[in-house]
């Protein structure tokens, strides 16, 4: 197999639900192959191989130290509760495994920033899993956004992710238990709403995180509803409402000076194949304020690969720089992830020390 | 001519940009008439009346109080600054005028019961000119979310108006100047927003109202752009955005248990026949979470009449039932009205009082 056609050797660490979405990108993606499937025993790891219907050549293997050890293995996807993300994501760079990370990546910058010491050091590509800023849609919408003269400056973000949790998840789901997703619904479905904040503000940092009042948390203390408002110096502002306790929604507005651009399902798009949104420059009224001119246009964009299996031939492709071009691991995944961490944190915070305002320093 | 088809006679008080709108309005209605208009000069009502190609029957008056003598007169429509709203509502009333008052209808509630116990105590109507409360469109949204197995219960409601005012605007338009409009952009295009949160909530007052961070005033201390949370005792929650300095964006999410309901033109729609919004029950995820089941649908509501000749044909049609029929004047308008500026109030007073959280007492 020449060079340019040798995928890249996923091992996956941990049979979680999502790793049936990404086993199934890895398969789609044409410059990946799944070479293993790590899980505490075996048994469990066969068991999600038959179940998924991965390659027959995909190896079993148990405990997770096996993958890393295993020295065809190229990269891991990491989707373990993330109170195990510093410890695996650690030890995997530490055996010179490229890093595939779900989110959120880890329980506070701090131990981020230990992930992300040990991805350098070992010159491995860093990336987390969100699957959204790989979608063609993105790309577009941040064409339109980034055009001074339909879109201007942005001046505020509205992002909301929620979805209606049923009684099994608020009892057992991972992501409401302390000493596995301490991050609660701010974990798991905030962290799209900030990334995508971060994303509408070309990822400069907000200067202040304040939380709005009446988080909600279940008895073992784990947020599972939150809002927070995020402030730039230069009076930008942004919006985000997450919970675990209202039906689907997943909207994001961004308002700019002379534009403005909608989408309702940035995170799974409605259909695999395809996102829109809307988007309108210089909107106004008709002579007696009775209708819009222009009114908002809808974009539609056609991904040629699901954004997950975008996501892993992105990965896949900066891995192979590395490996067969010497090339240095591409900084950017890394710095949007600690930002998004860094909001986290300064979320959670303010949800802990009564709604005061907090820095945010990077 | 027989009672039944007697149509309401209307004199306008004050010749304001709206009420070219609403002169249009008062034309379309079936039940309805305009008799007058009455500005500061004879000639400014006839160069009114000329302008806007109202019947030449039209009756030029002034100053305001020749509207009020006109003994022809039924109702008025006043788009006055708000600081002139409680002598001239008050006064009409008192003259027995049925009165459709613009928005935000007083500076405060204290004025605002002023007029409206004016207008109990002279038993006529009162309505305030919040015109898409009467498109058949808000209708439709009404029964789909008061449906329990389809929306369940409301958790949550976001509601945005902006737009981005000129220099001219900013500089001089009323709703800038603390002696004409002093609400601001609280008082114009959050006015809608709380308006629609209350929609969704079925009029239920929240118990708090707490404004978000870095609010915008003018030199003059008036609201250019503010927030806020408002908050009911059982865990519901909504969040308002206005600004004047942000590109047209009109949009209310109403998030239930089962449900949600999304409009992104609710306050004036993109075209004046129809109006649209978005409805989805019950959603989730396709197996390996790669699309929505079932994708939000579209709805269209084809109206029968703009919705402000619509407002103008239901206030007459209130205002017939009591001239002509000895009817009771419909006590939900003004309730509606009182509920929407007590929240106002109490927003602007957390905006004022450095975001501290204030209650609101109905």
């Amino acid at each position: 197999m020449s060079s340019a056609t040798t995928p890249i050797r996923f091992g996956i660490i941990g049979c979680a639900e999502i790793a049936r979405k990404v086993s199934r990108a890895i398969s789609l993606s044409p410059n990946a192959t799944i070479l293993a499937v790590g899980s505490r025993s075996i048994d469990k790891a066969q068991k999600f191989i038959s179940d998924n219907s991965l390659p027959a050549s995909t190896i079993p293997l148990a405990p997770y130290d096996a993958v890393l050890d295993h020295p065809s293995v190229d990269a891991v996807y990491v989707p373990l509760p993330t109170s195990l993300h510093v410890t695996w994501a650690v030890a995997a760079a530490k055996k010179g495994k490229h890093v595939l990370l779900e989110k959120p990546t880890a329980l506070c910058v701090e131990e981020l920033d230990v992930i992300l010491e040990a991805c350098r050091e070992n010159r491995v590509q860093f990336m987390d899993s969100t699957m959204w800023m790989h979608h063609p849609r993105t790309e577009k919408m941040r064409e339109l956004i980034s055009d001074p003269t339909r879109f201007g400056e942005v001046k505020t973000v509205d992002s909301i992710f929620t979805f209606m949790a049923d009684e099994d998840f608020l009892q057992n789901d991972i992501r409401v238990k302390p000493d596995l997703d301490a991050l609660g619904a701010l974990g798991d479905a905030g962290w799209y709403c900030i990334r995508s904040i971060l994303w509408a503000n070309s990822y400069q940092l907000p200067k202040t995180a304040v939380a709005l009042r009446a988080p909600i948390k279940n008895n073992a203390g784990v947020i599972i509803a939150c809002g927070a408002q995020l402030l730039w110096p230069d009076g930008r502002s942004a919006a985000l409402n997450c919970s675990f306790l209202a039906h689907l929604t997943m909207q994001m507005t961004v308002i700019g000076t002379k534009g403005a651009l909608h989408v309702t399902d940035f995170i799974i798009p409605y259909e695999e194949e395809k996102g829109s949104f809307t988007f309108v420059s210089d909107a106004g009224f008709t002579e007696l304020v009775t209708g819009w001119v222009p009114v908002p246009s809808k974009h539609e964009v056609t991904a040629d690969l699901p954004q997950e299996a975008r996501m892993v031939r992105e990965f896949s492709r900066l891995v192979k720089l590395i490996k067969e071009e010497g090339k240095e691991p591409e900084a950017k995944w890394p710095e949007i992830t600690r930002k998004t961490q860094l909001v986290i944190d300064a979320v959670k915070k303010s949800v802990d020390n009564g709604f005061e305002s907090v820095d945010i320093i990077g």
